[in-house]
C-alpha cells in the first residue's frame, strides 16, 4: 500500500504500517513496502478479477460496526469469485477516508478485514488509502484462480437446466428496511433473534465460496445475487439467451422472512428483487442436479432447486402456486 | 463492469454500454457481460498488482477537462508498472459518482480512458460504478506482466550504483500552484506556452512504460516519483538499507521550470518535494549506466544522472553546489 500522496513519516504511513501491514503476510505484498504486488498463478491458471465498491450511505450506513464494513467490502468480491468458480488468491484494498475516521474506526476495520483474509485464504497484497471529503469509499480489487478457460460464466444456461439457489433468499432486503425503521419489526411480529438474523444478513454477506469448485464442475452457468433474485436471473438468461420459469413457493426463505411475508405479503415482492443477498444462482444440467446439491450440502452451503431453464428468451417468470406470473413493480434494486 | 446495485434496464446498465463496453474488446473481458474477468499470464510470467485511486478536490479539480481526469486515473497506476518493469496487461475500473455527473462528462471520460488503454497496450478488463454523494472517485487497479520473480523492487540499491531520474522533476507541482493562482505565472515571467507546460504537465502524467523492460534489464531498484523526489528517493533507500547523495544541480529541470525558479528561488523546494511527477527514478550499477541512458534515450525517454547510493542508511543529501545539504520543510507533497 503505497501512500498517496503521503511522506515516509505521515500519519497515513504510520496507519498502514500498524493496521494494515499485519494483514499482508503473502510474500507477494512485500510488506506493503513496494510500489506494487505479485501474484504468481499456477501454470494452467487463469486469474479471475472482479471489483466492488461500496459507498458510505448508499451501501452502509456510516455508524455501521467498522468490522462489518470491512467484512462486506471484502465479501462482496469473495461471493463474485466463488460464483465465477475461482479460489481466492488475494486482492488490494483502495480506501477513501473522510478526515472524520479516526484510530478506533480504523483498528476495527482492519480486525474485521483481517479475519476474514484469514478465513476465507485471501491475503491482502496491496492497496491505497486518499483523502476525501465525501463518505468512505472502499474498493476492492479480488483476485481468484480457475484452470485456464474453465471461469464458470452466466452465458452457458441451456433449456431443461435446473435453475438453483443457495442459501435464503430476501433477508437482506428485509433486514436493510428493519435497519431503516426498527419499529417494522413489531409489524412484522418478528421476535429478537428474528430480527437480529435479518440484520446480520444485511450487513455481512455469507459468500459462497466454500461451493466454488463443485459450481464449477457441475453447474452451466453462475453468478452471484447481489442486485435482487428477479434482476439478476434476468441477467443470467439474457447472457446465456435462455428464459426461466421460477416457482415462487420454492424459493428458499428463511423463517424470520417467512414470518415477515405471512404479517406483510407484499414483502414476498422485496424478497425478491431487493438488493445484498450474496446468494448464488446457477443453472445445472439435470443429470448433474444430484450431486451438485448433496455435495454441496456436505460442504455445508443448502442448494435449492427453484425452476428450470426454457428457451424462450427474455421470458423469465416467477409463477405462484396457480402457475400465474408474478408482476413485479421494481425487477431490481437500484441506488441508481 | 456488473452495476452494484443496478437493475438491467437502468441508467447504469445503459452508460456502461455506451460508454465503458466498447473500451472492453480484449476477450478476458467477456464485453463487461459477466461479473468478472479473466487474465492469462505467459508460462513463466508474474501478475504486477498495483491501485491507485484519485478523488474529486484532493487529486484533481472538479472542473478539470474529464479526458484528463480518466487519463491521470489511468497514467498513475501505469507509472507503477513502468517502475516495477512490467509490460501492461490491463485494469479494472471502480467509478463513485455523485448525480451531478451526466452524459457528457461521462462521454468525454471515456474517450480519454479508451485512448490511453489503447495507446499504452492496457485494455479495460471490467468494473464497478456505484452512486456517491462525495466527489467523483475514481479507483483503479491496474495489471501487468514480469517474467517470474523478475519485478523491479524498491529494494535492490546498492552502495556505488548510480541514482538516475527520467524526464523532469517539479512540473506538476509548479503546474498545481499556477492551477490555483493563475497570476503566479506573471510574478515567474512564464510566457503562455511555459505556462501551459507546466499545466498540462499537473493535468496528464507521462508515464514511462516504454522504458520498464529496460530498467528490469538494467537498473538495480526502481519506484516512480509521485510524492515528491526527495521523499520518493527517501522511501527507495530506506528499503534498500541504504543513503543517497544527490545533486541538486543535476536534478532535470524544464525550461519553464528553471524561469519558475530563477523568479523565485525558494520554488526549488517546491520542484524537489512536491507531487505528481510520475517520473521514475532508479538505481544503477555503475556498469549498466551508459546501456540505460542511451536505451532510454533511443525509446524517447531522457533519463539524468544524479547522483550516487551511499553505505550511510538514513542518509539521503540534497547537495548544492558548494556541497551543503538543502534543509526541506516538508520532505513530501502530502494530502493527510
Amino acid at each position: 500500500m503505497s501512500g498517496d500522496p503521503a511522506d515516509q513519516t505521515s500519519g497515513e504511513e504510520a496507519m498502514i504500517a500498524r493496521y494494515f501491514r499485519p494483514l499482508a503476510r503473502d510474500p507477494g505484498a512485500f510488506g506493503l513496502l513496494d510500489d506494487a504486488a505479485t501474484l504468481t498463478p499456477p501454470p494452467g491458471c487463469d486469474v479471475v478479477l472482479t471489483t466492488d465498491a461500496i459507498v458510505g450511505g448508499v451501501h452502509f450506513f456510516p455508524d455501521d460496526p467498522p468490522d462489518t464494513i470491512a467484512r462486506k467490502a471484502l465479501r462482496v468480491n469473495l461471493s463474485d469469485l466463488a460464483a465465477k468458480g475461482a479460489k481466492p488468491a488475494g486482492f488490494l484494498l483502495s480506501l477513501a477516508l473522510p478526515k472524520t475516521v479516526g484510530e478506533k474506526w480504523l483498528g476495527a476495520f482492519a480486525r474485521g478485514l483481517g479475519a476474514d483474509a484469514e478465513a476465507y485464504g485471501c491475503p491482502l497484497l496491496g492497496g491505497d488509502s486518499v483523502r476525501t471529503s465525501g463518505p468512505v469509499t472502499i474498493s476492492i480489487a479480488a483476485f481468484g484462480l480457475v484452470p485456464s478457460g474453465a471461469m464458470l460464466r452466466r452465458s452457458g444456461g441451456h433449456p431443461g437446466d435446473r435453475v438453483v439457489v443457495s442459501g435464503t433468499i430476501g433477508d437482506a432486503a428485509l433486514g436493510l428496511l428493519l435497519r431503516r425503521d426498527p419499529e417494522t419489526a413489531q409489524r412484522w411480529q418478528l421476535d429478537r433473534p428474528e430480527h437480529d438474523h435479518l440484520i446480520e444478513r444485511y450487513l455481512v454477506p455469507q459468500p459462497r465460496n466454500a461451493i466454488a469448485e463443485l459450481l464449477r464442475r457441475h453447474a452451466s452457468a453462475a453468478m452471484d445475487v447481489s442486485d435482487g433474485l428477479a434482476g439478476d436471473l434476468g441477467k443470467l438468461c439474457a447472457a446465456s439467451g435462455v428464459g426461466a420459469d421460477i416457482e415462487v413457493a420454492r424459493v428458499p426463505l428463511s423463517q424470520p422472512a417467512q414470518r415477515a411475508i405471512a404479517a406483510s405479503p407484499a414483502l414476498v415482492e422485496t424478497a425478491l428483487t431487493g438488493g445484498d443477498d450474496y446468494e448464488i444462482i446457477a443453472t445445472v444440467p439435470a443429470t448433474a442436479l444430484g450431486s451438485l446439491i448433496a455435495e454441496a450440502g456436505a460442504a455445508g452451503v443448502a442448494l435449492t432447486e427453484i425452476g428450470t431453464i426454457r428457451e424462450q428468451q427474455g421470458s423469465v417468470r416467477f409463477l405462484d402456486r396457480t402457475g400465474h406470473s408474478l408482476m413485479f413493480k421494481e425487477l431490481a434494486f437500484s441506488h441508481f
